[in-house]
């Protein structure tokens, strides 16, 4: 007979009881995205206590995160791990505001670096819509309910010590956990985790853009040509508004062609519960809900299954989704002509986003695809040498433009499907030309300071360095 | 992109790619219970393919596996570890059949010894009715469906490599999976997993024995009386007759006090299922179906979830199901007026049982109650000295017999309160002087050679040793 609670009257008791000091690692999941309270609520807890030198390593620096520089400037933080940053963020980061480089990894990278241990976590803090008194918990049930918590299950299994932090506390035990009490230290109540309406910001609506329109029909039609939309097709795409027109344009597809596919994972949105509801998509696997529907769906469909980070893409499993899929569509803030794939940082060199699961599906998918307009404020897409290399050329399979979709020359087989079926087929060098004669040849930034992060592949080596931008 | 299956065409080749060699571990669980088919098959792919020096981990030996005792006499097996062995082969081991000792754990010392590293496996064997081409898999789906896999779990985790073995393949994703792909190196077909008709033996159903009954009535009036039956009660009970019958009481015991238990846990039978139907419990934690009932409902029921054998008892975790348990209803083929407790062994010293999650639940519950009769085949219950402690007397609350009750001398409250409710309650010594005056006093069983079996406990040390039999 041992404890029959593990609930801890405040956040600053948790913290006290954890045995966090300074210089240790804390860690923290993004699924409440722009809604989340937990993170600032713990490094304010950790700055009052006069805890210094912490690092965060978080699935994602979201904007709402956008505090963490004063927790830098007043010491409480040191380093920071990622699979993505916010520009709020990545601005001050880009400028030199922390000493140490920001490690940034994916979605798979992160829990494989746990499972290698490269990375180890002290004090993990699990952001659990719904929790019992000893731990068990989820993020389907409760009032700030966001659907899968995929991201957190890898810090509860390899952190020292385990913090959920809940603001809906149910009778032990709480049947249906997606983290079990095994893992579990303590259980913290606070008035609220976040606003799970936020969850759902900016990029998770089907364009309206004409030319984003375009781009993603060509990219179905892409799908379509190279033999791999036949029924047991799986499939993932993300929440940006041209990554959702393809799903949308592939569902038309699908229903005419009269073909089922067997799943559609990763983040997962309501228009991919509409095409699950519809039969189109037999099952989804969620490792983050991007949108209410899919936080209902989740919780109520037996066919929208979670996952966990490392179930979803880590190179230390033995096998992952992601080395199921046949078709991902990514997005890209520069591409070059060895087709490797820049989303870390603009077209200034300043850090604003990240791999999340980029690289893993690249890597993983039998097809993947980079959609994109050629130019974008003035700014050709394609240029010779990415800023950031965050998916290696050699896991790109094809661009899909608004002037045309061009193969990476590895995929000889691909090209002349796409061909035949009468696709807008062109060398990226034309498509690099065709920009620049739109725009003119822009300048190239040169780096200009010390690295501030450092890009880590999912296999754990060093993919590329940031550096410090002067403004 | 990695494979795409992990199917292999037979035990044979899967146990070859396994790298399986002389000297190594091999796990199994036992959830098909007499049914099971993969333990034996796998044993004599082994035998056949001239592999020596096994060592065999399973949850539990059952009477089926008796062959095993010809793969040790062809030096196939060379070790054995078991939370349970069957008399069947108990007795051979009793004989000395297997040179090396026996290694006995609990359900939860089994993946404690796995946490701790003090048990390694290289290739366990998960039996699974329900499993995907990339071993995403489950005991709940199938033709062969036998519910929760508990007990497998932990060896999926630890693992060096991991064979799923089962009889119906599933597209890939089975949605539901208990076990994970991440986990699973490889997957078989074979065209019987086993017999689940066979999972009900001998021990599931309520006992008609009209002593069995005054016990069980008695046992179900000591749990009202120590006044821990009350909203939000929690229990355990065994498979045993008597155990079941207990469960029946309480359930009208329940019903007439207007109470609903907050869960019941172990292994789960038909009864339990009846009483979570009828809402006397709220949800079911289950480790072990034992029935046709428990498979169906574990299968259909939000309220009957799978636990893994680690959050059921594991002393590693950071809380177990068991801690939280306010009864349990155990059984005992000895117990001694220490309140030491032995299910290993029979009145001459032969093994013929184990622990399961009996020193596990004990060691959680707040009351732990043994139930049986005074006097087995003209032998009375209660000893000086346990032949086998299996588990420790300061664990263990109440004794229930026909002819009283008696309560451990360290529970002085426990035996006020039953004394107030009319119970007969006495001391364990003149339960003794009692069974002693039909009986007479046994011949004391000596031990008569080297040991074939060491009891550790679920924290990791020597509980006992058991002597070899001479016969």
């Amino acid at each position: 007979m041992t404890q029959s609670t593990k609930v801890v009257p405040s956040l600053r008791e948790a913290i006290r009881q954890s045995g966090l000091c300074d210089g240790m690692t804390i860690s923290f999941h993004h699924h409440l995205r722009e809604g989340d309270r937990v993170l600032l609520a713990v490094l304010a807890e950790c700055s009052s206590m006069g805890i210094k030198d912490l690092t965060v390593n978080a699935s994602a620096i979201m904007g709402c995160y956008r505090p963490i520089i004063d927790f830098i400037r007043d010491g409480t933080v040191r380093g920071i791990e990622c699979n993505f940053m916010h520009a709020q963020v990545g601005h001050a980061i880009s400028r030199g505001v922390l000493e140490r480089e920001v490690i940034f990894r994916s979605h798979g990278g992160r829990p494989a670096a746990m499972d290698r241990g490269e990375s180890s976590l002290d004090v993990a803090f699990v952001v659990a819509s719904a929790a019992d008194t000893c731990g068990n918990c989820n993020g389907k049930e409760g009032k700030a309910a966001f659907g899968s918590i995929g991201y957190a299950m890898p810090d509860a299994e390899h952190a020292e010590h385990v913090v959920v932090v809940t603001d809906e506390l149910f009778e032990y035990p709480l049947i249906n956990a997606s983290i079990s009490e095994e893992l579990v230290d303590a259980v913290v109540v606070i008035d609220s985790i976040g606003d799970p309406s936020r969850i759902m910001s900016g990029t998770t609506r089907v364009t309206r853009d004409p030319i984003g329109l375009l781009i993603a029909e060509q990219a179905a039609k892409a799908i379509s040509a190279s033999g791999l939309l036949r029924d047991g097709f799986t499939f993932q795409t993300g929440a940006g508004g041209t990554s959702l027109a393809v799903a949308q344009y592939l569902g038309e597809l699908m229903r005419e062609m009269g073909i089922t596919g067997r799943f559609a994972s990763g983040g997962i949105t309501g228009l991919l519960v509409q095409l699950l509801q519809e039969g189109l998509f037999e099952t989804l696997l969620d490792v983050q809900c991007f949108d209410r529907e899919a936080v209902q769906s989740i919780a109520t469909c037996k066919c929208h299954g979670e996952i966990s980070a490392r179930r979803y893409a880590s190179p230390t499993a033995k096998s992952a989704v992601v080395d199921h899929l046949d078709v991902v569509i990514l997005g890209a803030t520069e591409i070059d002509t060895d087709f490797n794939v820049n989303v870390h940082t603009d077209s200034n060199g300043v850090i604003m986003g990240g791999s999340g699961g980029h690289s893993d599906t690249a890597a993983g998918a039998k097809l993947s695809i980079i959609v994109a307009p050629l130019i974008r404020a003035r700014l050709p897409l394609i240029v010779d040498r990415v800023g950031t290399i965050s998916t290696p050329g050699k896991d790109v399979d094809l661009l899909v433009t608004q002037y045309g979709l061009a193969c990476n020359p590895r995929r000889i087989e691909l090209s002349a499907r796409l061909k035949q079926a009468g696709l807008p087929v062109v060398q990226i060098h034309d498509l690099k030309a065709k920009a620049e004669s739109i725009t003119g040849v822009p300048a190239r930034i040169v780096p200009k300071g010390r690295s501030v992060a450092r890009v880590i592949s999912r296999d754990g080596a060093l993919l590329d360095e940031i550096p410090m931008i002067k403004d």
